[in-house]
C-alpha cells in the first residue's frame, strides 16, 4: 500500500501543475488502464475514481453486488446508495444524463466545489462528451488527464513488477512449448515440417500457446503473431492459421498476453540450416539487442537507444527509419515501448518526447530490434527476424523478465 | 455490401431525428463496436468514420502501412497524407490538440460545414472531451451517438450472422470437449473426480477450452466462467483455478469468446447423481428456457419474456427479481441480452425500455434463465444452474445457434 501512496504524491504534483482540483477517472471496468494503477487488481464493473489534489481519493462503484470487491481496494467508497443511483436511473435514464448526475453526486459527496478537473479513463465518446458538457454548465471545466495518469503509472511498484513477472513467466513457458514442438518436428524432403503424422501449421503452435497461457492464468485479448517467412517479413502481419511451416525459413513468434498486467516477448525460430541472409540478419539483431541491453540505464532517452541501434544496423548494410524513412525492408520500427497496465504505455522511444521519453528506475519496457525483407529470393520466400525482451530497469541497468535463448534453432533450446 | 447500405439508411433516419449533419465515430481500432458494424472485419489501428446524413461515408485512417486494409472496406478514404497527419504531429503533438486538428481536417475534406454531429466510438475520456471542446469553439456541437449506433447495429446482416454462427460453432466444440473430459473422469469414494491420474480441477477444463477456442480462431478477451457448486451459486464468481471438482455437485460453464464477432452460451453439468434440490432447479430452468424459446417472436418485448419466466419460477417456489427484488437466491438476473459487436448490446430485457427492448427479426440475443443458492446444506455445498442459448430471431421464431444438449450428466452428451 505504501508504494501506491507515492503514486498519489506524483499525481498530486501533476494536478497542481495542471491547476486542477482533482483527477476524475471514468472507467467501464477496474481493468481500465487509467484506473488499475490506483485500485489494483479487483473485479469491478463501471466505476469512478475521484482523487483530489489534497486528501483521500474515493472510489464510486455502481453495483451493490460489488461491495466486497470495492472494499478490498482499501479506498473510501461512494456506494450506489450514497450516489442515489436508483433515483438517477429513474429521473435520468439517458446514459449521458445519468453519468452527469452520478458524477456531480460523487463530487458533491466529497465536498469538491465546481472547478477544474483532470479527466482520465476510457469510455463511450459521445456519452462522455455530453455528460461533461452538462457538468460544464454547472461550472466544471475539464483538461485531459490521460497523459497525467500515463506519467504516474510509468514507474511500477513491487507488486506490479511481480504481476508483470508472473505474466512473463507464463510467456516464457509458452515459448518453451513452441520450441519443443518445433524441435520434435520431422523435416520432409520438400522441407515441410510434420508433427505426429500431420503437417505442422501455424494453428498447431497457436493452440499450444493458448493452452499454456491459459494454464498460467493469462489471456490474449489482442491475439499474437506467429508469422513464417514472407508473412513475418511484414511486421503488420499476424500469420495465417493454415500456413504449413517449412525448414530453412524464419518464424517470428510474438506473444503479448495479459495476466493481471501485460507481458510482451518475441523470438525468431528456424528449423534446420538458415539461409545466409537470415543468418546475417539474425546476428545483427542479436547484436543490436545486446547493445540495447547494455546501454539502457536510468536517465538515458529511448531515442538515444533507437539512434544507436540504427547506427549498428546501418553499419551492417540495412536501411533504418533514420537513413531511409518509409522503407519497408531493413529496420522499420521503433526500438521499444513501456508495458504494464496496457500493452503500449510509457516510456516511449520517439524523437519528439519529454519526460515520457526518458528511461527511469522502475520502468518496465520492451527492447525489440528486428530486420525484415518480404521479397522472395531463389532460396527462400522472404524473412523477418525480431528478438524482443521485456526488461525492468534497476539502478544499474536492465534485468530481463524474459530470459529465454535467442537461438534460431529450436533444438538448441532444450 | 447491399445489407450495409440498409444500415446506413437507418443511420440516416436516426441522424435526421437527432438533427445531426453526420455521425462521427472515433475509434482506436476497427474492432471498436461502434465502427465494426460499418467497416466489417478489417485490421486497422486508430481511425475515424464520418457518415453524413446524405452522401457517402468516408473512412479516415492514420497509418500509411494500413492502406490495403483500409481500401478493403470499400469506403471512400481519407488518407494520412490528405489528412496532413505529419503536419499536425509536429504542430500539435498534444493528443487532444492532434485529434481536434485531424477531425477538423476530416470534416473539411468532406465539405461538411460546422454544425451538429452525433459522436460515437470508444476512447480516452480526457483527450476526447478536450478535442471536442476545441472543435466547439469553431462552431461544432456534439450529441451522444453511441445509442444511435447501438440501435442501427441491433439487426445483424447475413455476413454478421455467419460470423456469430462461426464463433458459436467454436463455442459448441469447446463445450463438447469439456463434456468429454467430465465424462471420462473417474469418481473416487470421497466424490472427487480424477482424470489421467490427477485430481480434475477447474484449471484443466479452462486449458481445454482455451485450446479448442484458439483452434477455431477465437479469443476470450473477457475470460469465462467455470464455477462449481458454491462458486456457481454466486453469478458474479468466475471459478477458482485450483478448485477440485466433485461428483454430485453443479458446475456452471459459461463461455463468451470472440471470433470476428462474439458468441455466448452456458451449460450446467453434474457428474453422477444430482442432489434433489439441484435436480429440481435444473428442471425448472430447462422448462424456463423452453418457454423463452417458444415465446420469443418479432414484436415481443424482452421484458414480457422476463415476466413470463419470473411467473414460471415463482410457481415452482423460487424467488425472482419481481417477487423479491435484491434476493441473492432463486432467479437473480435478467433473461438475456443482445450479442454481436460486443458481448452486451441490444436488444435489452429491461422494464424501462423503448425500441431497444423489443425483439425484431434479425436480432441475435441470449436466453439464459438460471437459479442459484450458494448456501450449503448437508448433502451439497450450494449450487448454481444456468442454461443459456444464443439465438437468432427469424420471421417465425428463434433458431438456436448453440444446439447442444441441456443434460446435467456429461455422459449423456456423447
Amino acid at each position: 500500500m505504501a508504494e501506491r501512496f507515492d503514486r498519489f504524491a506524483d499525481l498530486s504534483a501533476g494536478l497542481a501543475e495542471l491547476g486542477c482540483e482533482a483527477l476524475l477517472v471514468l472507467a467501464r471496468t477496474a481493468q481500465d488502464p487509467d484506473l488499475a494503477p490506483f485500485v489494483g487488481a479487483v473485479h469491478l464493473g463501471e466505476c469512478q475514481l475521484v482523487a483530489p489534489r489534497e486528501g483521500a481519493a474515493h472510489l464510486a462503484y455502481f453495483t451493490p453486488m460489488e461491495r466486497d470487491e470495492a472494499a478490498a481496494t482499501g479506498f473510501a467508497l461512494l456506494t450506489p446508495e450514497a450516489l442515489d443511483l436508483t433515483r438517477w436511473a429513474s429521473e435520468a435514464p439517458e446514459p449521458a444524463d445519468f453519468l452527469a448526475r452520478v458524477t456531480a453526486k460523487s463530487l458533491e459527496l466529497m465536498g469538491i466545489a465546481p472547478g477544474r478537473l483532470a479527466l482520465a479513463g476510457y469510455g463511450q465518446a459521445g456519452v462522455i462528451v455530453a455528460a461533461c458538457n452538462r457538468l460544464m454548465k454547472d461550472g466544471w471545466t475539464f483538461v485531459p488527464g490521460n497523459g497525467l495518469v500515463l506519467a504516474v503509472r510509468k514507474k511500477k511498484t513491487a507488486a506490479e513488477l511481480a504481476a508483470i513477472r508472473a505474466a512473463s513467466d507464463a510467456t516464457c513457458a509458452a515459448f518453451r512449448a513452441v520450441a519443443g514442438l518445433l524441435a520434435a518436428a520431422q523435416t520432409h524432403n520438400d522441407q515441410t515440417l510434420e508433427l505426429e503424422g500431420e503437417a505442422l501449421k501455424v494453428a498447431r503452435l497457436r493452440d499450444e500457446v493458448a493452452k499454456v497461457l491459459s494454464h498460467h492464468g493469462c489471456e490474449q485479448p489482442k491475439g499474437n503473431i506467429i508469422a513464417p517467412a514472407e508473412e513475418g517479413g511484414v511486421p503488420h502481419s499476424t500469420g495465417t492459421q493454415d500456413r504449413a511451416l517449412r525448414a530453412g525459413e524464419s518464424l517470428i513468434v510474438d506473444l503479448y498476453p495479459r495476466g493481471t498486467l501485460w507481458s510482451d516477448c518475441t523470438r525468431t525460430f528456424c528449423v534446420g540450416a538458415p539461409p545466409e541472409r537470415l543468418r546475417h540478419a539474425w546476428t545483427a539483431v542479436r547484436d543490436a539487442l545486446e547493445t540495447a541491453h547494455l546501454r539502457a540505464a536510468p536517465g538515458v532517452r529511448g531515442w538515444d537507444l533507437q539512434e544507436a541501434i540504427c547506427a549498428l544496423f546501418e553499419d551492417r548494410g540495412y536501411a533504418t527509419p533514420i537513413s531511409q524513412p518509409g522503407a519497408t525492408t531493413g529496420y522499420v520500427h521503433n526500438l521499444g515501448h513501456g508495458v504494464g497496465f496496457d500493452i503500449h504505455e510509457q516510456p516511449i522511444f520517439k524523437k519528439v518526447s519529454g519526460a515520457e521519453g526518458v528511461l527511469r528506475e522502475g520502468d518496465v519496457f520492451t527492447l525489440e530490434p528486428g530486420l525484415y525483407d518480404p521479397t522472395p529470393v531463389s532460396s527462400d520466400s522472404g524473412y523477418g527476424v525480431r528478438l524482443e525482451d521485456l526488461v525492468w530497469l534497476g539502478p544499474d541497468g536492465v534485468e530481463s523478465l524474459t530470459p529465454l535463448p535467442y537461438d534460431l534453432d529450436p533444438r538448441s533450446w532444450s
